[in-house]
């Protein structure tokens, strides 16, 4: 096994964290917005849920409203949620259908699903108004692993580098996460938490197991080897282990459901966890993946939606996945429980200069330095 | 028919708004309320309201509480709501009525109704303390139309030139609104609207009627030139005329009430709309008026209340007026549905330098200039 | 009698408050909160509930959350509520008992009653961790007249001079107070106030007497002398006399309880009130005692929680105390009130440059003094 970082001190001293002031600053929050969230790719919706020609979603990508609508041609395209006129909402509705073109309902200016300016009242004694230059802004739109992923930056960067890229660090390659077929798998249930406390807070919990014994007995159980505090992210290509009597990924450990067809041999019973910065977790587990899409709210306030999914056949069948979904989801309230308790020492005096990371979550140190990087 | 702004482009090109940020800024909004309201005159209550002596009412304007009172002389007088000695507010209550002295409640110092100082505990073993000086702090008051005008500057703008004048400038003479004679009419209706968007929004809608066709429909049906896009205020003088069905200004085009007697011919069957910035609008048809009176209560959040002005004898027979204020509750209603639905797009990086003005809403970018140079 | 501060103007003139923008502005707030509240002696707890080994309180100081726990050796520690690895609270609810450890919830950092780190998983592989340095932030303790006081500062005040200089102060000696027992006493009742008024509203309101005649009606009848408008404040060792027909400190003026045995003749029959700066008022009549202690939480809202004290034997009896705590619960309610009434004017333009103290009050400017000068 290769450690993510091999560079990171591995003596037993303590390693600073981010200062307090990186959890609760709306400064440090606004440039986080702004260099983070909104110039990179954000995981928005379900490719599965625009099944249709005009069928759109509304969806926020750190301080913008963002459209995304299947075209006609079947294409999927996101833009800007604002009219070129004078800036009214196009759509309000988290969800909709439309015929062939989305219209302002202030002034009726009209657009069609490529964004162009098709139609407006007295447009046509507008002669100098480009139809294109005065279409709708076009944000960069890409689907993977059965997700719409969008890029509001006027110049994204590459996505194979940075959500790609960050799958092969953690499992090795990409053809790891190709067995899942994860964009073949249908959601089973989806939970939304509102958290309070800082987005950093709730990556820096999920990249470590050091509190795995502590918070976690249902999953320490299934996973016997996160009680001894290493987090499976800690080294390439690991998956932690299944425990000797345990049958499935379950809050109880009983079977789960049948395994997806291409997870091999190596991946069986095992459970992998990925970090896609700055707002995805993927979770991978034979015959489940669970996907934690983060939206960071303020500076001590986070939403934190979670899908399962499961085979189709699986759904189809209205085999019942409570067990399955409640292992992960009481991970989710404990490890949520536990990041609400740290907000409040982030503005301690005690805490000016940060906390201190163990050997075993040396590799956080690595994410603070990626957050620095970002905003310096 | 004359042009407001003859100067202003006609060609068919786009014209840019306020950048975004001047919707949504804190320090702007400030600046607003210093250097605009509370330089300016603000219209805060029926002058009927106070109609004997010791009739008070507790106004906003912009940050400051203001006590508007009526003398034993008869006179209205306006203080700030603010006791001389540790300023705790005079009057709570949003109307009262006092016999003949205004006292604070924490430490009885006492002020007739000029203002001045009269009575406090121990008062008499301070002779230092002058009445005057240490009397009530005076606002600039006015009454017309039949309304009280205030204005908390230290040095009041003129008032016919702020206020008589943007009358003049709409309707090309004082004497068009001298016809309806509004200071005789009664309040029929009253309707407060909480609007989730900035003021300034509120009256760039109110400005043009290129939205009318959109939203619009009952007001379109009796004023069939605005689904044209042209707000009657683009021409001094003009008034929309009546569509050739129509009997009175009410939500079905049914007939109104008795025409103001001093209402000319040529204003019959007409709608006339008036803004007196920064946040009043009156309208004009020949049963009744309307008046929007607008208070800017945070960056994206202004109240607006609505009053129905009908002759006394309307209002006295209970004849019923649910039609005529159905009508523009519901304009009221459409437009400012639409201003919330534009004002999250002020914070988007697509408007930071703002939206696009079509030829038939020129004339608002002259209300930008004026609200720049009021601020700079 | 000796007034407080013979260097006072004594003539009838007026003399200027704190400017309104120091009760409402966040950046002083923030540093009142930091220069003043954590930089002090605060008192935060009643000594008595901290009876066994391992009770503790979780209190606010400032901005900072403390745990107060009593050792094993019945001494009394105070510690910022931080884990020292990453920052979780090991206390959230108010009051609780632990045997003989403080153990973080997130990752089982473990803590004696000294503060010293004495168990963490994996602590045997980190021999760089020293026990102590890692230990919890000690807060600075102290007992006194039956209540826990605390300074988060790294270097405290001395206690003498703050705390029990300022009884010195206005009584004249410490004995005056010893002669209460105020340790001995025991909690009757507790009402706690949050009061939408900045802090030092409140303190200037305690500290002046010259709205007693208008605003409280019960305690003027208790205390005649208070109807005047002379605080008993003014005068070193002055406390003010019971009405002749007044039998006891109670609302209606009927008999209280039981003599507190060490209250000297000169102290019967007379109410004496202290202000220990920032946040404690302590008011002392012959059968019980009174302890208001604030928490300012914003600059226009502050926590008052009020304590009325009274001998073991009248508490333990059952004894009827509602007429002694109505009393000042009337008081406590009237003043709170006055003071919302003045928050608003503060932000007004016309208390720009502050209010007027009258004579009675010019005690007043001596604390706005000190206010000014700890935030020099």
């Amino acid at each position: 096994m290769t450690m993510l970082d091999p560079a990171a001190p591995q003596t037993g001293s303590l390693v600073p964290t981010l200062p307090g002031h990186w959890y609760t600053d709306p400064a440090i929050f606004a440039a986080e917005q702004e260099r983070i969230v909104e110039a990179g790719w954000v995981c928005v919706a379900l490719a599965a849920d625009l099944d249709a020609p005009g069928a759109y979603r509304t969806v926020q990508v750190g301080r913008e409203s963002v459209v995304v609508v299947k075209g006609r041609d079947k294409a999927v395209r996101a833009f800007f949620n604002v009219c070129r006129h004078r800036g009214a909402q196009l759509c309000v509705e988290p969800a909709g259908q439309v015929r062939n073109k989305l219209q302002c309902p202030y002034h009726a200016w009209t657009y069609d699903l490529t964004g162009k300016l098709i139609a407006a009242p007295n447009l046509t004694e507008m002669p100098d108004v480009d139809r294109f230059a005065n279409g709708l802004a076009a944000v960069a739109v890409r689907e993977w692993i059965g997700y719409v992923w969008v890029c509001v930056a006027p110049e994204p960067p590459s996505f194979e580098d940075e959500v790609v890229g960050a799958v092969v660090t953690r499992l090795g390659d990409v053809e790891s996460i190709d067995h899942y077929g994860v964009e073949n798998l249908r959601l089973a249930r989806r939970i939304g938490y509102e958290v309070q406390a800082n987005w950093k807070l709730i990556v820096e919990n999920f990249m470590e197991c050091y509190h795995c014994a502590t918070i976690h007995p249902e999953l320490t159980e299934v996973l016997p080897e996160f009680a001894d505090g290493y987090a499976a992210q800690y080294y390439v290509g690991h998956g932690a282990e299944f425990g000797s009597g345990v049958e499935g990924f379950t809050v109880d450990g009983s079977a789960g459901h049948a395994r997806i067809p291409g997870v091999s041999a190596d991946q069986d019973r095992r459970y992998f966890a990925i970090t896609i910065r700055p707002g995805v977790f993927v979770n991978l587990v034979p015959d489940h993946v669970i996907v934690h899409r983060m939206t960071p709210l303020a500076p001590d306030r986070t939403l934190v939606e979670c899908d399962w999914l499961f085979l189709p056949e699986v759904v189809e069948s209205g085999a019942d996945v409570d067990r399955s979904v409640e292992l992960f989801h009481r991970v989710n309230s404990q490890d949520f429980a536990a990041c609400e308790r740290t907000q409040p020492a982030m503005s301690s005096r005690v805490y000016a200069n940060g906390g201190n990371l163990v050997p075993s979550e040396h590799h956080i140190a690595e994410f603070h330095h990626w957050v620095q990087s970002r905003l310096a």
